[in-house]
């Protein structure tokens, strides 16, 4: 048996999510161990570090498969992106690993991209790629706001009511919102990073800064969401759509070399 | 009768391009126009600054429009996107001009941007948004290519048959070459400026540019096919689906304040 790690780009709109689900819904992991078994008998069970929930794009999620034979690993990422085609999904980069090298359990980090385009005219080229608002957000509430989240805490109100884990307790190692050129409006962009993340965590973020942004919550309101730890305190979560998984961190670089 | 002058963003997908054709194919202009109609009684007839080709974007074309009644700008393009929807064509700006300008006419400049993305994986989110190649050009013969370009040359060579300029020479203002971070590989961008452009110049450059950066061509011979004038020398024609308008300029900003 061979491990490979492979690196996995996917438009989130035609799947209701990573996870494989049991009645048989198109998911990302299933489109991949279909291609996989197109390669060599399955099933095939694949893990990968970010469970993405239906919509959400990715661009550096990272999966591991077991094959019996020794592939070559740039023959297999070719293979694979063969028979996903005509499928929104490109593995963008695949390695031999060690067997003891898990896409979801060695990972260190994670980093997220919220895309949040702010103009009245409704976007074309980005449709289905970015969260669009009515109005600028303030920029300065947004960071004000954000920076409450930052640091070890209780994330209990900026996660889904169906979250999984064990802990509620996460460190946030970074939120940082930029401003970006955008014909007719502006792009905001929220980068996320932390260990790992709860169910919801990122989306109920960045719907709950959008209201800060707009004006409708003061700043320091998110700090009293969060002490409050209650789903109840928390803004609306934001869509899907404007969420990409950008990045896993290993202690070793699975791609390098 | 009050002129308005539109900065227009689309989706060059569904349409056969700007301009409206007689056998009734979707074209972005035919989609304005019936808009319009829907707010005053046509028919009417707006014209643009660059009539685009089938597939081709715009994140910044101009376009004018006459109307009876005095509409107020922000009102005008809100409810011109309320009747564009669902297609992908958005109204960016609008402003109240004089009866002397016209956006085709008054233009001193067009800015056309080519976006190539080189990676082995298929492209998922920028599927219809960019030219894929499979290997990063070499940027140095891109941009020793590139500037045999520059300046006031007969673009016979690269210019279609069914070209119906009147005289193909053109002052090509700026030919820039860019590298950006792509997942999984590396985007290539082209800015290209001059006053006008001739039937499919961009991509007949960007096409004999990419023979070049892909090493079948050697840089020199950008400068024989430029001398020769003769269509026969030009490279492949690169498809539409990289290329967008981004910008018109002129001589005083419609759009300004």
């Amino acid at each position: 048996m061979s491990r490979y790690a492979l690196k996995v780009e996917y438009h989130g709109a035609p799947f209701c999510g990573w996870q494989r689900q049991a009645d048989g819904q198109p998911s990302v992991q299933a489109a991949i161990e279909e291609a996989l078994a197109r390669l060599e008998p399955g099933p095939h069970r694949i893990a990968a570090a970010g469970r993405t929930d239906a919509g959400v794009h990715a661009t550096g999620q990272v999966a591991h498969a077991d094959l019996a034979r020794d592939w070559d690993a740039f023959r297999l990422s070719e293979a694979l992106n063969w028979h996903l085609r005509p499928l929104p999904v490109a593995i963008t980069a695949c390695a031999r690993v060690d067997d003891e090298f898990h896409a979801r359990f060695s990972a260190v980090e994670r980093r997220y991209l919220f895309r949040m385009v702010a103009r009245r005219a409704p976007v074309t080229h980005d449709a289905g790629l970015v969260w669009q608002v009515q109005s600028r957000p303030d920029l300065e509430a947004l960071r004000t706001g954000a920076a409450h989240l930052v640091g070890r805490h209780d994330f209990t109100t900026f996660r889904a009511a169906l979250c999984q884990a064990d802990s509620p307790v996460k460190t946030l190692d970074e939120i940082t919102v930029s401003e970006h050129p955008y014909p007719g409006g502006t792009e905001i962009r929220f980068a996320l990073r932390a260990r790992s993340f709860l169910h919801n965590q990122v989306r109920s973020i960045v719907g709950t800064l959008e209201r800060v942004g707009a004006g409708a919550w003061p700043p320091d309101r998110v700090a009293t969401a969060l002490a409050a730890r209650d789903r109840a305190a928390c803004g609306p979560v934001a869509p899907p759509q404007g969420l990409y998984l950008t990045g896993v961190t290993y202690p070793a670089d699975p791609f390098a070399g």
